[in-house]
């Protein structure tokens, strides 16, 4: 699953996925405008299962995540070629070089950086999915994500909602909705793993309770804030049910 | 602040801020592609007043966080037009229309739907900034924002790291690292609001420690993860020092 290699980095003038509109307005009388991206909602869920006590999570190749290693390791120098929030900040107009084969390296200050293992791109995440179907409820898609991606049939009536919050406010300002469900080995029903046909390649992961916090905590550990808020709201809403001894 | 109007919508091909790349590569012998922005790392602060006992926040308005609001108004259709993680998700060409003036009214499913008022795209966001001076530290980055931002001038050394984790994984794949920072009334030495000249107009707020769970868990105030997950994070961490009595 980390075997990454051929990496080709190309300007992309014309994405399906990512379309960048301007919006122009007046804010108490000011013109402003502001780049931003339209995207889908999305949910995500926080599942613990009941017969081993573990939390399960996604772990997958996360490109973006990939790049933004590979330029950290250019380091000193966070060398990044966009910026999004700052409206001052300056692009220089620098095509990214084309990476080619396995032993590709970068450059940047003079000193050749060399492509990091696949492991650097990998990432651990709540189970989660867009909210693409107009017919489904946030419960049916998020139960749909549960099955496909960790291969859990539960019940959309076991999900709760925990909360909803702002995404990524300066890009898509997209709302995320999580919930948890619990979830027993009776319910497993399949390998989860997502859609190949999709391009997906998930591996479903076991956190075991008694390791969450610390799991959360270690940054050595690449995740997603999901996942560390979610454990934490674990621990302070479900540990008197599973008596959790670890400390935050 | 809130007078927002004019507002314009028009696709946009030369983004400075948003510039999308695309990555081939292969993983497992499966060649794949990805599209994802490159953008800097961020810093966000938590501040804690221990004068007034309250966090101090920010509030902008978001214009992404605003489109997203008027999209969802149209339901019960989420009518979004880019997909951005689904690998499958099909992107209508259909242009968006452009909305003139103050009474501007979008159409989705032949339902005309007001503009939501400014509020609608109001935010209650962390202190962050971007990792964007290379010659400076995380904790100069976040000392900087807390000043121009919040007004509050910060030793350096009194900022503590929380934790970091990845942010936007489908997209940016970008490293955000927390921090907290506990300041007086004594430390207050301007107004912070942003820099206006950078087009930033951000409204500082203060949250009463008392009202901080209540707050983060209503689903009415909308705010980022960043928030929300800090606010637990003080409580649990936090809470025999400055004794609180909220449950969360």
């Amino acid at each position: 699953m980390e075997q990454i290699n051929d990496i080709q980095v190309v300007p992309c003038t014309n994405s399906n996925y990512l379309k960048p509109f301007r919006v122009h307005y007046s804010q108490n009388g000011t013109k402003k405008s502001w780049d931003f991206m339209r995207t889908h909602d999305s949910v995500s869920v926080l599942i613990f299962n009941t017969t081993s006590h573990c939390f399960i999570l996604v772990k997958q190749f996360r490109p973006a995540v990939y790049m933004c290693e590979w330029e950290r390791t250019k380091a000193p120098e966070p060398a990044m070629q966009a910026g999004v929030e700052e409206e001052g900040a300056a692009i220089p107009e620098t095509p990214i070089s084309e990476i080619p084969q396995q032993e590709a390296v970068a450059t940047a200050g003079g000193v050749k950086t060399p492509q990091p293992p696949g492991s650097a791109g990998m990432t651990y995440e709540l189970c989660a999915g867009l909210v693409d179907k107009a017919d489904l409820s946030l419960e049916e898609i998020a139960r749909q994500e549960v099955l496909e991606e960790c291969g859990y049939d539960v019940p959309v009536a076991k999900l709760r909602r925990i909360t909803s919050y702002s995404s990524s406010v300066g890009v898509t300002g997209a709302k995320q909705t999580m919930f948890y469900a619990e979830v027993s080995d009776e319910n497993r029903v399949g390998e989860g793993g997502g859609a190949p046909q999709e391009g997906e390649l998930i591996e479903v992961v076991k956190v075991p309770l008694h390791e969450a916090m610390t799991f959360a905590y270690d940054e050595s550990v690449p995740k997603t804030m999901g996942v560390i808020f979610s454990f934490i709201w674990f621990h302070n809403n479900m540990s008197p049910k599973y008596k959790i001894s670890t400390n935050v």
